[in-house]
């Protein structure tokens, strides 16, 4: 009996997604419906495949949703976060499983009861980062507490990010997802972690400044920025008695440096709009965060403002990016100073013909285990194709596609609202993606921690 | 005839504002109805006056409200802002006049068509600032545009501060208004202004780094930074042509330097509760914000965090609010940095017995007359006489006091929601206001502005 998955939301983000699942098509028989609302964009390849279908979809319009889910024995929503719910709604009323790589929000959590009453499979979070960095930390940390080890420490880090064949301006960054993501990480609240039993909050504006560095054999050094809530998963993952957990976004090293300068200057604010933005200069931009001055140039005032030094090469990724060109202009209308950033940032930062892209994953494990103390370090580094099959799309849309095909299969069984924690989840498909050359590298180190003997001298 | 005055919220604050209503209640017949939710903690000489009743009264009781409503004349709210509207709504039931020292609502704003209508005064912001600032800068404008001049630029700062005679802390400050609205001052956004005619925005956490200077004769130099604001009332001073407008807070010189020490931190974040508050250490507090080490004191690391010198006078700031003291605690259950950081500071800066508060303004008014640059400044410094007779309760109680009587008077008469910026409301006021030596002195300056002579060089 062919088994039909709808996928909805084709965005370029799903390449590997579609292909893996098309390819797994006629042994397993599997029909895929393909739900856009503009389903023209979805390559010939894919939806001339004789076992997809693709249909022009509006999510809003109930009619057409209800019955795509109806007619389909498992749900793939790659849609944005906030649109899951109509979908997750649909798919308790005709009893389907449900696949995402997006947080688990209040309202899907809500679901929980009548998912487990029906049988059904609500599996979030099963992407990247969330997703690739929660099946692998807990595989490690399972087996580490298998073997009688108690968890001291966890840290994780995930960054998206250039690959080194690509790596060509001094920012050593270029945009691979969503750069809008980009210019407002970080910001919200407090980043909150907890280190050595003490809990520590930064401000945003001392997010970038409070880095630290990792070093990834073969890849070179690391930084990494702390995220908002390193303790959210403190609970599902059982380290409630961790000393340490810590949470962050990984750069190569001086990015967050030098992105504070946008920072403070205030260019990554999202909460107002810029008078007469439309048609303003690059150079009119940055002027508009400096004192005002007849005669002093916008470059000393920056350079006197920021106290940065003649010989900073921070000036050369400013210059790099233009940021002083009175003929540029930025073309958006009542746009926040964080929008106008980001146009000048794609301006330098967007991905070329035959560019790749770059994820790599970094894990601490710190844990006791008979009276001593050590530690597993993990890191993981995927390497996109091209600018379609990019690094991102295959760590986010394979693991979506095997937990699909694994709950379909019965391999995954257990009913709920739930994310890729349990071994049932974790396994199979960190087996199988390690076939797709998604791979951790696992070491001992000594426990570092944060014990006196190693960080005081 | 005797006019009912229904006052409502009467605490310390309104110790000027009650002692002029009743020094003129037999003279012009008034009797005040004082209305607060503890009427006990009025002083006896206020409410066993001949012409004052003191009534117990909860604002979210309706019916008692309503009544008191009622049988006064005219309304006057002291209550917190937001409590303003139901007693707002009440006076267009029952056709009485308003008056109130808050800022206009967007819902006492709706009300103005109504309160045309019925013939009744809503007046409002006519305190201190809001309020005196409005009345004196009006008073200059309004002379200089009679003259034929045209307005160029607009600046206006006003402070609550210590007075001379108290001013005996590092930091020459102490709380002598609402602590918490010190603590976020400055949040919530951007600051905007204009300057020679271009837009200028300073996010929050630079904010307390681009202070300007203001000199007072007999007083001294001070220091400011913008408000969030500075256009709000660009339009109603008709000054939409002004190439120069800038409105900030005043403090004495330093001030916002250390205070920036705070902000750096994160110690004015109110949007999250901090982990353990009560009973946490004012040295745990600080070290909430540094670095983890098992070894380095919280004083070195917050020194090398912040680039403080070993010999800087910030740290005798820091030191005389016993920040470090690992013995003083917070009682705070779930409070934020912000509530944290205003216990600490309530413990330094609170006015002692016989201490003084002191309120300065300064204005500056540059414009172009027979094409002449020219520029007035003007300032005000009104002193307390005690912590409860405090120039902050005076500079806000009396303008109040006095709009009210004149209201009650058919002085002022244009009816509808309104801010004090129309000749016939602060004509009578300001002249008043200098028989209490409430008094704004006057300079002709060259007009500085920022045109390129002054600045350059």
């Amino acid at each position: 009996m062919v088994r039909n998955i709808l996928v909805l939301g084709t965005g370029k983000s799903t390449s590997y997604l579609l292909d893996y699942l098309l390819e797994k098509s006629t042994s397993e028989k599997l029909h895929l419906t393909l739900g856009d609302l503009r389903p023209e964009l979805i390559p010939d390849n894919i939806k001339n495949h004789q076992n997809a279908t693709a249909i022009a979809l509006d999510i809003f319009e109930d009619t057409a949703r209800k019955k795509a889910v109806e007619n389909a024995n498992i749900v793939v929503s790659m849609l944005p976060p906030k649109l899951h719910i109509k979908v997750a709604e649909d798919c308790i009323e005709f009893k389907k499983h449900l696949v995402t790589a997006s947080y688990v929000s209040e309202d899907i959590k809500k679901l929980d009861a009548e998912a487990k009453n029906r049988g059904l499979v609500f599996m979030n979070e099963i992407g990247l980062d969330p997703g690739i960095d929660h099946m692998s930390a807990m595989e490690v940390i399972d087996r580490i507490r298998a073997k009688g080890g108690k968890m001291l420490l966890f840290e994780s880090f995930t960054g998206g990010l250039v690959a080194p064949e690509s790596d060509n301006n001094l920012w050593n960054y270029k945009f691979t997802w969503n750069p809008r993501n980009v210019v407002l990480a970080g910001q919200g609240g407090a980043a909150k972690f907890i280190q050595e039993g003490t809990y520590k909050y930064i401000p945003y504006h001392k997010l970038f400044r409070r880095t630290e560095f990792l070093d990834v054999e073969g890849y070179g050094t690391f930084e990494a920025y702390a995220n908002r809530d390193s303790l959210n998963y403190r609970k599902a993952y059982g380290l409630e008695n961790a000393l340490t957990l810590y949470r962050g976004t990984m750069r190569r090293v001086g990015f967050s440096k030098a992105w504070n300068i946008f920072v403070q200057l205030g260019m990554t604010d999202d909460s107002y709009t810029v008078e007469n933005s439309e048609g303003m200069s690059y150079r009119e931009f940055v002027n508009l965060f400096l004192p005002y001055s007849p005669t002093d140039s916008v470059e000393l005032k920056l350079r006197h403002y920021l106290k940065i030094d003649q010989d900073d090469i921070f000036w050369g990724k400013l210059m790099e990016l233009d940021l002083f060109n009175p003929k540029k202009t930025i073309p958006l209308k009542n746009a926040t100073p964080a929008q106008m950033l980001q146009y000048i940032l794609e301006d330098s930062w967007t991905l070329k013909e035959g560019e790749k892209d770059m994820i790599v994953m970094y894990h601490k494990f710190g844990y006791e285990l008979n009276g001593k103390r050590k530690q597993i370090d993990a890191n993981m580094v995927v390497i996109g194709e091209d600018r379609t099959h990019t690094a991102m799309a295959k760590t986010v849309g394979l693991p979506v596609a095997m937990a699909a095909l694994n709950i379909l299969n019965g391999k995954i069984k257990t009913p709920g609202v739930q994310i890729p924690i349990s071994k049932e989840v974790y396994s199979p498909i960190l087996s199988e993606l390690k076939e797709h050359r998604i791979i951790f590298n696992e070491f001992e180190t000594p426990y570092l921690g944060y014990n006196p003997d190693s960080v005081a001298s």
